[in-house]
Protein backbone atom coordinates (compact mmCIF):
# COMPACT_ATOMS: atom_id res chain seq x y z
CA UNK A 1 0.00 0.00 0.00
CA UNK A 2 2.85 2.35 0.20
CA UNK A 3 4.53 1.51 -2.73
CA UNK A 4 4.83 4.29 -5.36
CA UNK A 5 1.35 4.60 -7.06
CA UNK A 6 3.01 5.68 -10.23
CA UNK A 7 4.71 1.64 -10.49
CA UNK A 8 1.47 0.00 -11.04
CA UNK A 9 -1.26 0.35 -13.34
CA UNK A 10 -4.99 0.78 -11.87
CA UNK A 11 -7.83 1.80 -13.51
CA UNK A 12 -9.46 3.93 -11.38
CA UNK A 13 -8.44 6.29 -8.52
CA UNK A 14 -10.71 8.05 -5.98
CA UNK A 15 -9.93 11.32 -5.23
CA UNK A 16 -11.91 12.15 -1.93
CA UNK A 17 -11.92 8.58 -0.90
CA UNK A 18 -12.32 9.09 2.44
CA UNK A 19 -15.46 11.16 2.04
CA UNK A 20 -18.36 9.25 2.30
CA UNK A 21 -19.49 8.85 -1.44
CA UNK A 22 -16.01 8.19 -2.21
CA UNK A 23 -15.71 5.48 0.29
CA UNK A 24 -18.95 3.65 -0.62
CA UNK A 25 -18.04 3.94 -4.38
CA UNK A 26 -14.70 2.21 -3.47
CA UNK A 27 -16.20 -0.37 -1.79
CA UNK A 28 -18.56 -1.38 -4.50
CA UNK A 29 -16.51 -1.11 -7.20
CA UNK A 30 -13.46 -3.17 -5.34
CA UNK A 31 -16.61 -5.94 -4.46
CA UNK A 32 -16.80 -5.66 -8.58
CA UNK A 33 -13.49 -7.08 -8.59
CA UNK A 34 -12.14 -3.46 -9.86
CA UNK A 35 -8.78 -2.64 -8.31
CA UNK A 36 -9.21 1.37 -6.56
CA UNK A 37 -6.94 3.70 -5.38
CA UNK A 38 -8.22 5.66 -2.60
CA UNK A 39 -7.00 9.44 -2.69
CA UNK A 40 -6.71 11.98 0.22
CA UNK A 41 -5.21 15.09 0.42
CA UNK A 42 -3.38 13.11 3.28
CA UNK A 43 -1.52 9.94 2.60
CA UNK A 44 -2.21 8.32 5.70
CA UNK A 45 -5.58 9.11 5.74
CA UNK A 46 -5.52 7.04 2.43
CA UNK A 47 -3.74 4.49 3.58
CA UNK A 48 -6.23 4.03 6.29
CA UNK A 49 -9.13 4.29 3.86
CA UNK A 50 -7.41 2.07 2.03
CA UNK A 51 -7.19 -0.70 5.23
CA UNK A 52 -10.82 -0.10 6.44
CA UNK A 53 -11.98 -1.31 2.65
CA UNK A 54 -9.88 -3.95 2.44
CA UNK A 55 -11.18 -5.27 5.64
CA UNK A 56 -14.97 -4.87 4.24
CA UNK A 57 -14.18 -6.22 0.64
CA UNK A 58 -11.21 -8.68 1.66
CA UNK A 59 -11.34 -10.03 -2.23
CA UNK A 60 -10.50 -6.46 -3.44
CA UNK A 61 -7.28 -4.83 -3.95
CA UNK A 62 -7.39 -1.07 -2.18
CA UNK A 63 -4.27 0.93 -1.92
CA UNK A 64 -3.84 4.78 -0.53
CA UNK A 65 -2.04 7.51 -1.73
CA UNK A 66 -1.94 11.27 -1.30
CA UNK A 67 -3.78 12.60 -4.63
CA UNK A 68 -1.47 13.74 -6.82
CA UNK A 69 0.27 10.29 -6.06
CA UNK A 70 -3.15 8.63 -6.39
CA UNK A 71 -4.27 9.81 -9.78
CA UNK A 72 -0.80 9.06 -11.67
CA UNK A 73 -0.92 6.83 -13.95
CA UNK A 74 -5.10 5.68 -13.57
CA UNK A 75 -7.37 5.47 -16.79
CA UNK A 76 -10.43 7.08 -14.83
CA UNK A 77 -10.40 9.80 -11.46
CA UNK A 78 -13.21 9.82 -10.04
CA UNK A 79 -13.28 13.08 -8.07
CA UNK A 80 -15.77 13.37 -5.06
CA UNK A 81 -14.91 15.93 -2.97
CA UNK A 82 -16.75 18.82 -1.23
CA UNK A 83 -17.72 21.61 -3.79
CA UNK A 84 -15.86 24.03 -1.42
CA UNK A 85 -12.93 21.79 -2.51
CA UNK A 86 -12.79 21.52 -5.67
CA UNK A 87 -11.33 24.19 -7.33
CA UNK A 88 -8.32 23.66 -4.74
CA UNK A 89 -7.92 19.89 -5.72
CA UNK A 90 -8.33 20.63 -9.31
CA UNK A 91 -5.20 23.45 -8.90
CA UNK A 92 -3.24 21.21 -7.23
CA UNK A 93 -3.54 17.71 -9.48
CA UNK A 94 -2.96 20.60 -12.45
CA UNK A 95 0.36 18.61 -13.08
CA UNK A 96 -0.52 15.30 -11.95
CA UNK A 97 -3.52 15.05 -13.93
CA UNK A 98 -2.94 13.93 -18.04
CA UNK A 99 -4.61 14.67 -21.19
CA UNK A 100 -5.10 11.10 -21.59
CA UNK A 101 -7.50 10.67 -18.62
CA UNK A 102 -10.70 10.69 -17.69
CA UNK A 103 -11.86 12.52 -14.96
CA UNK A 104 -15.65 11.70 -13.42
CA UNK A 105 -16.83 14.84 -11.45
CA UNK A 106 -19.40 13.54 -9.12
CA UNK A 107 -19.23 17.31 -7.34
CA UNK A 108 -22.85 18.90 -6.17
CA UNK A 109 -22.89 22.45 -5.49
CA UNK A 110 -25.04 22.51 -2.15
CA UNK A 111 -25.52 25.50 -0.63
CA UNK A 112 -23.96 23.89 2.41
CA UNK A 113 -20.68 25.01 0.91
CA UNK A 114 -21.31 28.18 1.99
CA UNK A 115 -23.57 27.59 5.53
CA UNK A 116 -26.24 27.44 3.55
CA UNK A 117 -29.40 24.05 3.36
CA UNK A 118 -28.39 20.98 1.93
CA UNK A 119 -31.56 20.86 -0.07
CA UNK A 120 -30.56 23.65 -1.94
CA UNK A 121 -28.09 24.54 -4.67
CA UNK A 122 -25.73 27.45 -5.18
CA UNK A 123 -25.24 29.13 -8.84
CA UNK A 124 -21.68 28.27 -10.63
CA UNK A 125 -20.59 30.52 -12.96
CA UNK A 126 -19.82 28.04 -15.54
CA UNK A 127 -23.56 26.19 -15.55
CA UNK A 128 -22.28 23.67 -12.68
CA UNK A 129 -19.82 21.82 -10.87
CA UNK A 130 -18.93 19.62 -13.69
CA UNK A 131 -18.45 22.23 -16.15
CA UNK A 132 -16.19 24.11 -13.48
CA UNK A 133 -13.97 20.75 -13.36
CA UNK A 134 -13.88 20.69 -17.62
CA UNK A 135 -12.69 24.54 -17.54
CA UNK A 136 -9.94 23.96 -15.00
CA UNK A 137 -8.08 20.61 -16.23
CA UNK A 138 -5.86 19.97 -18.32
CA UNK A 139 -6.14 20.90 -22.09
CA UNK A 140 -7.46 17.77 -23.79
CA UNK A 141 -8.65 15.95 -20.33
CA UNK A 142 -12.29 15.04 -20.82
CA UNK A 143 -14.90 15.10 -18.06
CA UNK A 144 -18.05 13.24 -17.54
CA UNK A 145 -20.50 14.19 -14.41
CA UNK A 146 -21.70 10.88 -12.70
CA UNK A 147 -22.69 9.62 -9.02
CA UNK A 148 -24.71 12.25 -7.93
CA UNK A 149 -27.74 10.68 -7.15
CA UNK A 150 -26.44 7.61 -5.28
CA UNK A 151 -26.63 7.32 -1.58
CA UNK A 152 -23.53 7.04 0.23
CA UNK A 153 -25.07 5.19 3.04
CA UNK A 154 -26.13 2.69 0.41
CA UNK A 155 -23.10 2.32 -1.23
CA UNK A 156 -21.54 1.74 1.97
CA UNK A 157 -24.22 -1.06 3.39
CA UNK A 158 -23.17 -3.79 1.41
CA UNK A 159 -25.76 -5.91 2.56
CA UNK A 160 -28.23 -3.42 0.81
CA UNK A 161 -29.12 -4.66 -2.54
CA UNK A 162 -29.03 -1.90 -5.20
CA UNK A 163 -31.38 -1.03 -7.61
CA UNK A 164 -30.68 2.26 -9.64
CA UNK A 165 -30.07 4.46 -11.87
CA UNK A 166 -26.51 6.44 -12.31
CA UNK A 167 -26.58 9.82 -14.40
CA UNK A 168 -24.09 10.07 -17.21
CA UNK A 169 -23.42 13.61 -18.64
CA UNK A 170 -20.59 14.05 -21.09
CA UNK A 171 -19.64 15.55 -24.48
CA UNK A 172 -18.08 12.74 -25.91
CA UNK A 173 -19.96 9.28 -26.32
CA UNK A 174 -16.60 7.00 -26.09
CA UNK A 175 -16.00 8.73 -22.51
CA UNK A 176 -20.05 8.21 -21.17
CA UNK A 177 -19.46 4.46 -22.81
CA UNK A 178 -16.01 3.94 -20.75
CA UNK A 179 -17.67 5.13 -17.53
CA UNK A 180 -21.32 2.61 -18.19
CA UNK A 181 -19.34 0.09 -18.61
CA UNK A 182 -17.27 0.90 -14.89
CA UNK A 183 -21.05 2.00 -13.36
CA UNK A 184 -22.61 -1.70 -15.22
CA UNK A 185 -19.70 -3.36 -13.25
CA UNK A 186 -21.31 -2.53 -10.09
CA UNK A 187 -24.39 -4.54 -9.25
CA UNK A 188 -27.65 -2.86 -9.47
CA UNK A 189 -26.18 -0.18 -10.82
CA UNK A 190 -27.95 1.13 -14.58
CA UNK A 191 -25.53 3.88 -16.32
CA UNK A 192 -28.61 5.99 -17.94
CA UNK A 193 -26.72 8.37 -20.70
CA UNK A 194 -28.41 11.89 -20.09
CA UNK A 195 -26.61 13.88 -22.63
CA UNK A 196 -23.30 16.58 -23.00
CA UNK A 197 -22.17 17.60 -20.16
CA UNK A 198 -24.09 20.97 -19.67
CA UNK A 199 -27.24 18.63 -18.59
CA UNK A 200 -25.46 18.66 -15.10
CA UNK A 201 -26.83 21.85 -14.42
CA UNK A 202 -29.79 19.59 -13.94
CA UNK A 203 -28.61 16.86 -12.81
CA UNK A 204 -25.97 17.89 -9.73
CA UNK A 205 -29.20 19.58 -8.08
CA UNK A 206 -31.06 15.62 -8.15
CA UNK A 207 -29.08 15.54 -4.87
CA UNK A 208 -30.40 18.69 -3.14
CA UNK A 209 -34.19 16.97 -4.43
CA UNK A 210 -32.94 13.82 -3.05
CA UNK A 211 -32.22 14.57 0.68
CA UNK A 212 -35.28 16.61 0.62
CA UNK A 213 -37.10 13.61 -0.06
CA UNK A 214 -34.94 11.61 2.20
CA UNK A 215 -36.25 14.19 4.87
CA UNK A 216 -39.84 14.26 4.36
CA UNK A 217 -40.23 10.78 3.76
CA UNK A 218 -37.56 9.22 5.86
CA UNK A 219 -36.14 7.28 3.10
CA UNK A 220 -32.80 6.91 1.37
CA UNK A 221 -33.89 7.51 -2.01
CA UNK A 222 -32.42 7.04 -5.61
CA UNK A 223 -33.70 7.51 -9.01
CA UNK A 224 -34.48 5.56 -11.44
CA UNK A 225 -35.32 6.52 -15.49
CA UNK A 226 -38.62 4.73 -16.40
CA UNK A 227 -39.32 3.37 -20.19
CA UNK A 228 -35.57 2.47 -21.04
CA UNK B 1 -70.82 21.47 -22.80
CA UNK B 2 -71.87 25.19 -22.99
CA UNK B 3 -74.24 25.69 -20.28
CA UNK B 4 -72.17 27.95 -17.76
CA UNK B 5 -69.71 26.46 -15.81
CA UNK B 6 -70.21 28.40 -12.28
CA UNK B 7 -73.77 26.59 -11.99
CA UNK B 8 -71.55 23.04 -11.47
CA UNK B 9 -68.62 21.85 -9.14
CA UNK B 10 -66.45 20.25 -10.77
CA UNK B 11 -63.28 19.12 -8.86
CA UNK B 12 -60.90 19.79 -11.08
CA UNK B 13 -60.17 22.11 -14.64
CA UNK B 14 -57.31 22.37 -16.80
CA UNK B 15 -56.03 25.39 -17.83
CA UNK B 16 -54.26 24.41 -21.12
CA UNK B 17 -56.70 21.61 -21.22
CA UNK B 18 -56.46 21.60 -25.32
CA UNK B 19 -52.27 21.14 -25.26
CA UNK B 20 -50.62 17.81 -25.50
CA UNK B 21 -50.08 17.30 -21.43
CA UNK B 22 -53.42 19.39 -20.79
CA UNK B 23 -54.87 16.80 -22.96
CA UNK B 24 -53.26 13.73 -21.60
CA UNK B 25 -54.13 14.64 -18.20
CA UNK B 26 -57.92 15.02 -19.15
CA UNK B 27 -57.49 11.70 -20.64
CA UNK B 28 -56.41 10.26 -17.34
CA UNK B 29 -58.46 11.86 -15.05
CA UNK B 30 -61.53 11.02 -16.64
CA UNK B 31 -60.39 7.65 -17.07
CA UNK B 32 -60.34 7.36 -13.21
CA UNK B 33 -63.83 8.67 -13.05
CA UNK B 34 -63.47 12.60 -12.24
CA UNK B 35 -64.67 15.06 -14.08
CA UNK B 36 -63.01 17.23 -15.86
CA UNK B 37 -63.70 20.87 -17.37
CA UNK B 38 -61.45 21.76 -20.40
CA UNK B 39 -59.99 25.35 -20.14
CA UNK B 40 -58.85 26.93 -23.21
CA UNK B 41 -58.19 30.65 -24.17
CA UNK B 42 -60.73 30.13 -27.13
CA UNK B 43 -64.11 28.30 -25.98
CA UNK B 44 -65.12 26.76 -28.57
CA UNK B 45 -61.17 25.00 -29.17
CA UNK B 46 -61.76 23.92 -25.69
CA UNK B 47 -65.57 22.31 -26.29
CA UNK B 48 -63.97 20.50 -29.29
CA UNK B 49 -60.87 19.37 -26.86
CA UNK B 50 -63.72 17.93 -24.62
CA UNK B 51 -65.81 16.22 -27.51
CA UNK B 52 -62.31 14.78 -28.74
CA UNK B 53 -61.61 13.56 -24.89
CA UNK B 54 -65.27 11.83 -24.78
CA UNK B 55 -65.00 10.10 -27.77
CA UNK B 56 -61.41 8.73 -26.33
CA UNK B 57 -63.44 8.18 -22.71
CA UNK B 58 -67.07 7.59 -23.07
CA UNK B 59 -67.25 6.52 -19.81
CA UNK B 60 -65.98 10.21 -18.52
CA UNK B 61 -67.46 13.56 -18.34
CA UNK B 62 -65.78 16.27 -20.00
CA UNK B 63 -66.82 19.80 -20.81
CA UNK B 64 -64.64 22.97 -22.26
CA UNK B 65 -64.94 26.43 -22.03
CA UNK B 66 -63.00 29.53 -22.01
CA UNK B 67 -60.13 29.75 -19.19
CA UNK B 68 -61.86 32.49 -16.74
CA UNK B 69 -65.02 30.46 -16.99
CA UNK B 70 -63.20 27.18 -16.62
CA UNK B 71 -61.83 27.71 -13.50
CA UNK B 72 -64.40 28.94 -11.46
CA UNK B 73 -66.25 27.41 -8.30
CA UNK B 74 -63.46 23.96 -8.85
CA UNK B 75 -61.33 23.51 -6.21
CA UNK B 76 -58.00 22.23 -8.26
CA UNK B 77 -56.90 24.10 -10.73
CA UNK B 78 -53.89 22.64 -13.12
CA UNK B 79 -52.34 24.55 -14.80
CA UNK B 80 -50.45 23.28 -18.26
CA UNK B 81 -49.28 26.22 -20.58
CA UNK B 82 -46.21 26.72 -22.77
CA UNK B 83 -44.19 28.74 -20.22
CA UNK B 84 -44.47 32.18 -22.76
CA UNK B 85 -47.89 31.51 -21.65
CA UNK B 86 -48.33 31.41 -18.29
CA UNK B 87 -47.67 35.49 -16.72
CA UNK B 88 -50.39 36.21 -19.31
CA UNK B 89 -53.13 33.14 -18.77
CA UNK B 90 -52.53 34.44 -14.85
CA UNK B 91 -52.76 37.88 -15.53
CA UNK B 92 -55.78 37.11 -17.14
CA UNK B 93 -57.33 35.03 -14.65
CA UNK B 94 -56.25 37.30 -12.06
CA UNK B 95 -60.25 38.22 -10.93
CA UNK B 96 -61.30 34.47 -11.56
CA UNK B 97 -59.38 32.28 -9.43
CA UNK B 98 -60.63 32.72 -5.53
CA UNK B 99 -58.21 32.21 -2.55
CA UNK B 100 -60.02 28.67 -1.61
CA UNK B 101 -58.56 27.32 -4.76
CA UNK B 102 -55.62 25.00 -5.35
CA UNK B 103 -53.24 26.05 -8.68
CA UNK B 104 -51.07 23.06 -9.49
CA UNK B 105 -48.28 25.09 -11.53
CA UNK B 106 -46.78 21.92 -14.68
CA UNK B 107 -45.03 24.98 -16.36
CA UNK B 108 -41.57 24.54 -17.24
CA UNK B 109 -39.53 27.37 -18.14
CA UNK B 110 -37.49 25.38 -21.26
CA UNK B 111 -35.04 27.55 -23.33
CA UNK B 112 -37.86 26.46 -26.28
CA UNK B 113 -39.88 29.73 -24.92
CA UNK B 114 -36.80 32.15 -26.05
CA UNK B 115 -36.58 29.91 -29.16
CA UNK B 116 -33.74 27.86 -27.34
CA UNK B 117 -33.09 24.44 -27.21
CA UNK B 118 -35.77 21.70 -25.11
CA UNK B 119 -32.89 20.85 -23.66
CA UNK B 120 -32.14 23.67 -21.63
CA UNK B 121 -34.27 26.16 -19.54
CA UNK B 122 -34.02 29.58 -18.89
CA UNK B 123 -33.65 31.28 -15.34
CA UNK B 124 -37.14 32.74 -13.76
CA UNK B 125 -36.65 35.32 -11.32
CA UNK B 126 -38.77 33.97 -8.69
CA UNK B 127 -36.79 30.23 -9.22
CA UNK B 128 -39.29 28.53 -10.46
CA UNK B 129 -42.08 29.00 -12.72
CA UNK B 130 -44.23 28.03 -9.65
CA UNK B 131 -42.54 30.35 -7.80
CA UNK B 132 -43.67 32.85 -10.29
CA UNK B 133 -47.17 31.93 -10.20
CA UNK B 134 -46.86 32.00 -6.61
CA UNK B 135 -46.29 35.58 -7.16
CA UNK B 136 -49.18 35.70 -9.69
CA UNK B 137 -52.09 34.61 -7.86
CA UNK B 138 -54.35 36.43 -5.91
CA UNK B 139 -53.59 36.94 -2.42
CA UNK B 140 -54.28 33.25 -0.22
CA UNK B 141 -54.64 30.78 -3.28
CA UNK B 142 -51.86 28.19 -2.81
CA UNK B 143 -49.55 26.64 -5.50
CA UNK B 144 -48.60 23.45 -5.78
CA UNK B 145 -45.70 22.00 -8.68
CA UNK B 146 -45.90 18.99 -10.07
CA UNK B 147 -46.50 16.76 -13.23
CA UNK B 148 -43.18 17.88 -14.59
CA UNK B 149 -41.65 14.04 -15.87
CA UNK B 150 -45.02 12.67 -17.08
CA UNK B 151 -44.90 12.21 -20.90
CA UNK B 152 -48.08 13.61 -22.38
CA UNK B 153 -48.12 11.27 -25.38
CA UNK B 154 -47.92 8.13 -22.81
CA UNK B 155 -50.66 9.95 -20.86
CA UNK B 156 -52.84 10.25 -24.35
CA UNK B 157 -51.55 6.74 -24.74
CA UNK B 158 -54.31 4.93 -23.26
CA UNK B 159 -52.98 1.41 -24.06
CA UNK B 160 -49.70 2.49 -22.33
CA UNK B 161 -49.62 1.19 -18.67
CA UNK B 162 -48.29 4.09 -16.82
CA UNK B 163 -45.60 3.31 -14.28
CA UNK B 164 -43.99 6.11 -12.99
CA UNK B 165 -43.51 8.87 -10.23
CA UNK B 166 -45.49 12.65 -9.55
CA UNK B 167 -42.82 14.73 -8.41
CA UNK B 168 -44.81 17.06 -6.09
CA UNK B 169 -43.38 20.59 -4.56
CA UNK B 170 -45.62 22.95 -2.40
CA UNK B 171 -45.06 24.59 0.90
CA UNK B 172 -48.30 22.98 2.50
CA UNK B 173 -48.80 19.75 3.92
CA UNK B 174 -52.51 19.75 3.25
CA UNK B 175 -52.46 20.89 -0.42
CA UNK B 176 -49.84 18.27 -1.17
CA UNK B 177 -51.75 15.59 -0.06
CA UNK B 178 -54.78 17.10 -1.60
CA UNK B 179 -53.16 17.07 -5.25
CA UNK B 180 -51.21 13.24 -3.74
CA UNK B 181 -54.89 12.18 -3.46
CA UNK B 182 -55.60 12.88 -6.84
CA UNK B 183 -52.43 11.73 -8.82
CA UNK B 184 -53.50 8.40 -6.53
CA UNK B 185 -56.18 8.03 -9.10
CA UNK B 186 -54.57 7.55 -11.86
CA UNK B 187 -53.48 4.10 -12.69
CA UNK B 188 -49.66 3.66 -12.45
CA UNK B 189 -49.08 7.27 -11.20
CA UNK B 190 -47.55 7.37 -7.58
CA UNK B 191 -47.10 11.02 -6.05
CA UNK B 192 -43.83 11.91 -4.26
CA UNK B 193 -43.74 14.60 -1.54
CA UNK B 194 -40.05 16.60 -3.04
CA UNK B 195 -40.35 19.14 -0.24
CA UNK B 196 -41.18 23.01 -0.70
CA UNK B 197 -42.05 25.00 -3.44
CA UNK B 198 -38.84 26.00 -4.06
CA UNK B 199 -38.07 23.28 -4.66
CA UNK B 200 -39.25 23.49 -8.20
CA UNK B 201 -36.41 24.87 -9.46
CA UNK B 202 -35.11 21.55 -9.30
CA UNK B 203 -37.82 19.62 -10.42
CA UNK B 204 -38.93 21.86 -13.12
CA UNK B 205 -35.94 21.56 -15.34
CA UNK B 206 -36.00 17.65 -15.07
CA UNK B 207 -38.34 18.29 -18.53
CA UNK B 208 -35.66 19.43 -20.24
CA UNK B 209 -33.41 16.42 -18.77
CA UNK B 210 -35.92 13.71 -19.59
CA UNK B 211 -36.26 15.22 -23.23
CA UNK B 212 -32.10 15.25 -23.31
CA UNK B 213 -32.87 10.96 -22.69
CA UNK B 214 -35.68 10.77 -24.66
CA UNK B 215 -33.45 12.14 -27.62
CA UNK B 216 -30.31 9.87 -26.99
CA UNK B 217 -31.99 6.98 -26.16
CA UNK B 218 -35.37 7.11 -28.44
CA UNK B 219 -37.57 6.56 -25.45
CA UNK B 220 -40.14 8.31 -23.51
CA UNK B 221 -39.01 8.20 -20.28
CA UNK B 222 -40.10 9.34 -16.75
CA UNK B 223 -38.41 9.25 -13.29
CA UNK B 224 -39.02 7.13 -10.08
CA UNK B 225 -37.68 7.86 -7.08
CA UNK B 226 -36.01 4.25 -5.58
CA UNK B 227 -36.30 3.80 -1.86
CA UNK B 228 -40.05 4.44 -1.27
Amino acid sequence: MTSGAGERKDPVCIVGGTGALGFGLALRLGQAGIPVRIGSRDAHRAQEAAQKASEAVPHATYTGYENAEAVTGVEIVILSVPFRNQSETLTNLKHALMPDQLLVDATVPLAAAVSGKATRTIGVWQGSAAQQAQEMVPEGLRVVSAFHTVSAALLTDLDHALDEDVLICGDRREDKAKVAELVSRIDGLRPVDCGPLELARIVEPLTALIISINVRNKVRAGIKITGL
